[in-house]
């Protein structure tokens, strides 16, 4: 029976520095939702000595070792190997994946050269994981006791071998290795996981507004992390059903709602602020449209982030040069003379302007300074100015920025949906 | 002396899956740029046992092992004390760290609290690392053979301790640790790492076409990836001096542009499409403009990516609604209506409109079906057409991504910009 798990990716680029492991990150994800626990995460280069060390590691922490990469036809593929020797087993060739390998190089008019065969190589008593996305087979070792082997050095743990390309790897995982986990799951211990978005309260506020719900119940944990696009509240629940586990989410949700505040909570797990402007746009009927300088389009590439995004976003302009600024959307000469470019009573006119132009419900407007050249000790890189008209009101925010310029035009974009989501909702 | 580094990233958020793991892969590349040899990347969750173990397993693999996180004031940050286990040491009171810490609080109009101030404990014998952008103190305990500590169980490797947030520790690892490694560094053998980006042609094609070449020199090794931005080829050369390292990577880099092509070849390390693009427009002195259905403002966003932006990019639209496509650009009412939004005699229209509307040098349109939804068995999801006009030219393009929404908006952007780069580079 499984009760913990351990992930190796194997891949030099990982171990270089290259690329940040996102396989492992998944796979962490599903086998936390399946109420595995996970001892350890492991990256190792594609090294014979490394690997068999990352094995035999991740065996004495876990009933399941679950295995990344390494699985194709070079020389660099060396996981199939190495897993034979530390678990002390035989490869044998797996006709039907030669006959589904075979079939894969006809469809796209190649011929399957014989390095490839490597590939259906897979150890006794393994079950046979297909690839229906590409050649490399995955494969389920059973553990020893359950295959009957006889007791010797080999690590008792059960080997999941999936292929590191990240399609192959989770249409695997869905699809042919989560029945044969759910299968060996001991006990009855669902934790499920909900992760809920905060946007303009910083992170030791919201700490101090809603650490003490989490210090009473053992069965609930709190993880608080601030993120680029804000501060989430992450909440695991363990219980013997899923559904209980997500009665017990559902009520410290409802806590930190009321305790952090409503207006500030804007989404949770898969919704982001795009989608809940969205969400409240569609809902509501309105129409949307953008004058963006210092974002250069950003927030109307986040506001057609989501499906649907045609039935209120008609028209949206990027204002880069202040002959724009007047000439599009009517500001003033005098204004941007006597305040510049980036100032309360710009933004408030283009904002003003665009309302008029595009016939929207609401108009959003940006202007800033978003580096790292181009600020001024009055004016310092990250100022930015933000609008949001409706017909009869203007609302203007002033926000200093501290980051770089990627991080200052994603957080003035973001800014700017949520002084929408606000105004709609009327949070 | 170091020649071998294992990471230990400590964070129960990361065994969960919640978030991938960026600390260990940003030290990974600096250690391999040391000249180190990574020799495994462990995640381990905020429980002592697993600590020990994943500390135990690195020692075992490594000269150096540096650890992040664990250090902060809870009772989650374990890390402390786990270390001084492991590596047989006490730990005392740092009273500078204690002093930093009370002015950081200071500074803020607040006052230290004594969970704090277990911040301040370090192993004896470690060399402490000031923390001047946040609290916790991390440290540098040399070898025990350094130290002249007796020969016991404990692990013979050094152990380097930074703080868990990204800002800290990257500050501590480039201001006060680096030096420390430097000196203990081993040998004169450096790494160095080249990327160089690709873009508009298949992995399969580029290996094929590319990878003979690196197999005569063992201190050349290459990896292929393919990213979402296009595929990207991996130099890594090592030689015992930076600058020989360099020229091995210049002579690769010169073979992978002649048989890739200078023209699907876009920029190397930091430089992306968006820069190589931003950096022709600049020396050519050329201006630019968007109008752009499916991408909704990205194609935008993007050229504004680079500092500087506002010297090309005056304005640029976002055409959403065929209402707006025909009152902002003139597309005709009878083109819309003969042949579809999504279409190349709209396209063209669009950024012929474009360009006498904007009276940029050159005018980019983007008009497709970004999905999942809006699709048709003769308009898929994903189709999509560009077009880039100049004074007397309009050239247009069909594509048919594959991806989601976000990636067909992403690769029609990307295409967009590319189009404009080979035209200006006039590859």
């Amino acid at each position: 029976m499984i009760e913990t798990a351990a992930i190796i990716s194997t891949g030099t680029e990982i171990v270089q520095g290259l690329y940040a492991d996102t396989n492992a990150c998944h796979l962490a994800g599903r086998l936390n939702e399946l109420g595995l626990r996970v001892a350890a995460i492991i990256a190792c280069p594609d090294d014979p000595a490394e690997l068999e060390a990352a094995l035999r590691h991740a065996a004495s922490r876990a009933s399941l070792v679950v295995m990344t990469g390494g699985l194709g036809p070079t020389e660099d593929d060396i996981n199939r190997d190495v897993c034979a020797s530390v678990f002390r087993v035989e490869l044998r060739r797996d006709e039907r994946a030669v006959e589904l390998m075979r079939g894969h190089f006809r469809a796209r008019g190649l011929t399957m050269r014989p390095s490839n065969e490597r590939q259906a190589l897979v150890p006794r008593g393994a079950i046979v994981l297909q690839n229906m996305r590409g050649t490399a087979p995955g494969f389920f070792l059973p553990s020893p006791a359950e295959r009957g082997a006889p007791e010797d050095a080999a690590p008792q743990c059960a080997l999941l071998a999936l292929p590191g390309p990240p399609a192959e790897m989770t249409a695997m995982f869905e699809e042919s290795a989560l029945p044969l986990l759910r299968a060996r799951i001991k006990g009855r211990v669902f934790a499920r996981t909900r992760t809920i978005h905060t946007f303009g309260r910083p992170e030791s506020e919201l700490n101090d507004l809603v650490r003490e719900i989490f210090t009473h119940d053992p069965r609930v944990t709190l993880t608080i992390l601030a993120k680029s696009h804000g501060v989430d509240f992450l909440v695991t629940a363990r219980a013997e059903e899923t559904a209980a586990a997500d009665a017990l989410i559902a009520r410290c949700e409802a806590m930190i709602v009321e305790r952090a505040g409503s207006g500030c909570v804007c989404g949770a797990d898969s919704e982001t602020m795009q989608s809940a402007v969205a969400r409240l746009l569609i809902a509501h009927r309105l129409t949307v449209s953008a004058a963006e300088s210092c974002t250069g389009g950003l927030v109307a590439k986040m506001l057609t982030d989501t499906p649907g995004s045609s039935a209120y976003l008609k028209e949206s302009y990027v204002v880069y040069s202040n002959e724009a600024k007047m000439r599009i959307l009517g500001v003033k000469a005098a204004t941007l003379e006597s305040f510049g470019a980036v100032s309360e009573q710009t933004v408030r006119e283009m904002a003003q302007g665009l309302l008029a132009l595009s016939g929207a419900d609401y108009a959003i407007a940006v202007t800033g300074i978003a580096g790292p050249d181009g600020g001024t000790p009055q004016k310092p890189a990250g100022l930015t100015y933000l609008a949001l008209a409706s017909p009869g009101r203007t609302q203007v925010l002033e926000r200093r920025f501290p980051g770089d310029r990627e991080l200052n035009r994603f957080h003035a974009a973001l800014t700017a949906l949520d002084m929408l989501r606000k105004t709609i909702s009327g949070g």
